[in-house]
């Protein structure tokens, strides 16, 4: 086991560990207050589509423990402002609609909290068991020795549990399968070389951070056997949105005949859309070129164009895999 | 004319600006110490292909202004350590190989001095004369108001007169064949983000930074018409060394059709190599992404691919524009 956890439900309060301190911190903060909750998922201090799931059904949870206003008032306030906070991941609205069904079966108010509580742990607790299926069933498609990139972060910090593309590496490399790992920088916010370095060193895995735009020079002077990256809404047909800068390798991976790979969970996968061009894409500001960790680098004034995700077509993607199975193409989700 | 500028000859010393500190400070150095020169270069204080090889022969100009040594111990030395500042450009090494023709041909110690002087000049007037030629054979390729992606910097800072690609643009923005550019962020040295939104901005051309990895969400989202930037080397066949994400542009060019522009001096050809893998490219440290600007991101132990130039085939080259002639596939320069 990692000496570190990204998100833990303890004695009525979550306790997640600051992302946009690492690797250089590592802090935890303990809240019980559902607006902090909504603050850090906002500000990146929690982040990876299926962690911002469990926390938004902490956020309902903790919401619901001790309130000001009336049972149906905090629950819509504290509902709105966390799905508020990002657009993109899917996990985040079908994780707040499970807490909503929970809310509207239950005329109790004196049970409210429990049966939140438990619904809210049983989420966190089947990501924990969709990390390992997804592992599961990822590994078959790494032959020995296998040099992987990737890109952001998709490990026990994205999620509840041990990971999804980075558990799949790591299950790998436990077996031999994979030997080496190019992760990444992911500008804007640096996951890559922040956090999945992080996740890199102390799973003891040999990895090289790698600038987003050295991947095609990298895929020429050196074996790289398979791209593998998260997601963050997976439409019914495998169009997929993920951090800016996927598409990016999905095109260079079709260019040099590299399987491509997503790996997530069902939760991530948005059902009620055909095709990639129903997600909506988070839009984030000039600041995110102009200020790097607080320093300015350039002028804010200068205009950016500055998506957080892509969306990468079906039709480059190898395999999906999910912790119900390896899907391959057609993808019909 | 622009207010500023890259670096100029005055009173027997060389003035130039400090590109590590733009844009937020525009800070000028004036020195006669070959050695400040030859850091300005390895400092990145000096960049771009055609200025290095400038700045190269006004090193050795000064150098032979007055000297402790023997005449050919000083120009050795200063030979050496300003060919030795950084290996990929072939302009630094063509400039000192013309400078070392004008040592070689005169054995007047009195004269030698004014004569390297007049070289070095000649150098310089003869890029800023590139620089008008290269927009005038790149002018054709801009339909009415096209929309253009550039990455690093190929303007008036990278060069001794107006610019390599960045020329080009401006002169099709002047006649309005150019609408709005695109300056790739450039990472590690965020030359765009820096440099070019810079020149961009004096220049009054609209422009928006975009981080290297949403280059291929951008070419889905909005129309680009053409990607254009400079190189560091070509060789005989137009395989091109230039700043390392060029490759990437390129392949993404090939996959959404778009026309894939160099735009670069006689001076930057590298006659003596039949193809790219001859090209010694530069690589830098893991600093370069655990360091941003003075500010740690991440731990400076984890290991990090950093080249500082990629290779881009001549297959993926639409044309190479140089101040001889607008050249197309089959290349032989």
């Amino acid at each position: 086991m990692s000496d570190f956890f990204s998100l833990k439900y303890e004695n009525d309060n979550l306790i997640f560990i600051d992302q946009t301190k690492l690797p250089l911190v590592e802090e935890y903060i303990t809240t019980d207050n559902y607006q902090r909750i909504a603050l850090a998922i906002e500000q990146l201090e929690i982040r990876g589509a299926p962690a911002i799931g469990i926390a938004a059904a902490y956020g309902i949870t903790v919401a619901m423990k001790e309130r000001a206003n009336s049972v149906s008032t905090q629950f819509n306030d504290a509902f709105e402002r966390l799905a508020s906070t990002r657009p993109t991941a899917v996990n985040l609205f079908w994780a707040l609609e499970e807490m909503r069904k929970v809310y509207d079966k239950n005329s109790n108010e004196v049970e409210l909290y429990n049966e939140l509580k438990k619904r809210a742990i049983e989420i966190h607790t089947d990501d924990i068991n969709s990390c390992e299926a997804i592992a599961a069933n990822g590994i078959e498609l790494f032959q020995k020795d296998s040099v992987i990139l990737t890109h952001c972060n998709t490990g026990q910090l994205a999620t509840g549990g041990a990971g999804t593309a980075f558990n799949v590496i790591q299950r790998a490399f436990k077996v031999g399968r994979v030997s080496k790992v190019y992760a990444d920088e992911t500008r804007p916010l640096l996951q890559g070389s922040r956090l999945t370095a992080f996740e890199l060193s102390k799973a003891n895995i040999p990895f090289e951070i790698v600038p987003d735009s050295a991947a095609a020079f990298l895929m020429k002077q050196r074996k790289i056997d398979a791209v593998i990256v998260g997601a963050d809404r997976i439409a019914k047909n495998g169009d997929t949105a993920n951090k800016i800068g996927t598409y990016n390798l999905a095109i260079l991976c079709n260019y040099y005949n590299i399987p491509f790979y997503i790996a997530a969970p069902v939760s991530t996968v948005d059902y009620s859309i055909p095709n990639g061009n129903h997600i909506e894409i988070e839009m984030r500001g000039n600041e995110e070129v102009s200020n790097i960790r607080g320093v300015q680098v350039t002028k804010s004034e200068y205009d950016a164009y500055t998506p957080a995700f892509d969306i990468t077509p079906h039709e480059l993607i190898t395999a999906i895999i999910t912790d119900k199975k390896l899907h391959k193409p057609p993808f019909d989700l």
